[in-house]
């Protein structure tokens, strides 16, 4: 039986376990020095805080002192710990990398290297490597439309792995999928990673054009709408400048992950709030309180960076600055702004 | 000042009015043999019936036997009637027809010609000009994100004005557009006619994924995300064979107003009531009893015979097959037929 570690032990990771089991694999799962909690329901059966659905049964559980053990005899790795943790855990995994098929990723984000250019994670873990003079596997960039609840309960998913050697993608995609998990193969990494990176900015925008129709008492479908095709249209540009390919942010990885995000989720709701007039940092406050991460709010700043590290201009990708503009407070009247940055 | 007649004094015809009055043109409204009591509403200022809101003021209006003077002067026409409408006006409307800018088309569907072949609406009109010997001025086909009372509202409203001539679109569009009402041109008149004729098929299919997930009260956020890639994918191959540009679905007229489309609408709300478990047929009984028409009801068939007429399988397009197989109530289990038609 192949092995696959995941290691994280928070939502996603956790969900991903499922499809795994039932695919056939050996599930390792190894939780961070912030995850005992966690691997404690796990390990007495119990639902996992997070998703309030019980992890897949026959995986092996090990906690943050046992990575070495949670690695043995792996075949394929996925990394599913926050942005902010991935430096710390590559660099544990470095030390006891063994010869693996595959280096999977479903941590998302943006990276600030130590030179203060923003990257996509891929590229921090291979800074980390080369510093350490560690050779990689293939890298592969794990995306798409997954809430991780539905995942782990085993409901109806389609995701997308990808890897710029596109035959390590196919084979994954085959020996991952299962009945109720399907999995499109890619090879534009640089597009996955991308795509899950802004869609957390975007998503912002959907929830504010809903928080407007809330507060008028006139759904703004249309605003809406016309938010999510221009959300597309910038992913696209900033995915065809990274070096990605231009279609990647028209499939599952962004048409389909802007709309599971759109649907639901803490960024969503956050937007929901400035739509309805609330100030961003008040906003942020009450989510903080609810512990709430709002991934968008740190990522928005990156990303406007990232875009002028590839020379994307405010005038190229009017949403996305909106959406940072909003964040700092600077936008005045809401529902002007992001109309003005939609308006075809 | 210049004129601009609408045929049809609907939902969307009358929604067109509100940017076409605050752009400067003059408005002839004409109503057809049916819209009486709708010119009646909105001759006395009173909300339409089926916007609530009240048309442009402004506007002149002409009931049905008045298409003659509706018609005097016009430098631009839309035609706004259903499609099973649109052969009847289009006749009538030839005519009259004076040296036009433009003939626009918000009025969007199938037609069958009388080969026995499934064509788009503007073909539909080439044919019966055709037939009469009557030169067509440049056909301008009207779509993305639009629903009418929010347009009708002077809500912001980003749409899509698609001409073969892109000079054409582009004029009309600099010409049309107001602060809240933005216009994209395009030159891919197939791909906007196209992406709007089918956009109802498949908003059912995202009405299934709402309604199981209400029936079960277990979200289906992941299926319902992976339906609208899944969809869009579709329209994408689907324009692409029929000679418009496969990048078309992935904006206003696509991803927009299938957004748009599966917030809410008739369509949707028809897919609710199969993913909860009802018949097709005992579903179509009762939203015709509340008289809501289901456009994607009639069109699926039609869709399916198009798609055969291109030369696209039902491997290729699966959800769409899917789609028609469930309005026939030959699918089974609702769940795992769409999953099917989705998973990647």
């Amino acid at each position: 039986m192949p092995v696959f570690t995941v290691l994280g032990a928070g939502a996603m990771g956790t969900a991903l376990c499922k499809p795994l089991v039932e695919s056939g694999w050996e599930v390792h799962l190894w939780g961070t020095w912030l995850d005992d909690h966690l691997l404690d329901c796990i390990e007495k059966g119990e639902p996992h805080p997070r998703i309030k659905v019980e992890a897949a049964p026959g995986i092996k559980t090990y906690r943050s002192d046992e990575l070495a053990a949670a690695l043995e005899g792996s075949d394929v790795v996925d990394i599913a710990v926050t942005s902010d943790g991935l430096p710390r855990v590559t660099e544990m995994l470095l030390e006891h990398l063994g010869d693996l098929r595959a280096l999977c990723l479903t941590a998302k984000g943006f990276w600030t290297n130590p030179e203060g250019r923003i990257t996509l994670l891929p590229d921090a873990i291979r800074t980390i490597a080369a510093d350490k003079g560690v050779s990689l596997p293939p890298i592969v960039a794990i995306g798409g439309p997954v809430k991780a609840n539905e995942c782990a309960a085993g409901e109806v998913t389609a995701t997308t792995f990808a890897c710029t050697d596109f035959d390590i993608a196919k084979g994954l995609a085959a020996d991952a999928s299962t009945a109720t998990y399907g999995i499109r193969p890619s090879d534009d990494e640089v597009g996955v990673e991308l795509c899950a990176a802004l869609k957390n900015v975007y998503a912002i925008a959907l929830g504010i054009a809903d928080g407007l129709g809330e507060a008028s008492g006139i759904p703004r479908h249309n605003l809406k709408a016309a938010t999510f095709a221009q959300a597309v249209r910038e992913m696209s540009i900033l995915v065809d400048h990274a070096g990605g390919h231009a279609e990647t942010p028209y499939g599952l990885a962004g048409v389909g992950d802007l709309e599971v995000t759109g649907l639901s989720g803490r960024n969503k709701l956050y937007g929901v709030r400035l739509g309805k007039g609330e100030h961003p940092d008040d906003a942020l406050k009450t989510m903080n309180e609810l512990e709430q991460t709002v991934e968008g709010y740190p990522a928005a700043p990156l990303a406007v960076r990232f875009a002028g590290q590839l020379g994307v201009d405010e005038e190229t990708v009017p949403l996305l600055h909106t959406v940072a503009r909003i964040l700092r407070g600077e936008a005045g009247d809401v529902y002007k702004a992001v109309a003005a940055a939609v308006k075809a």
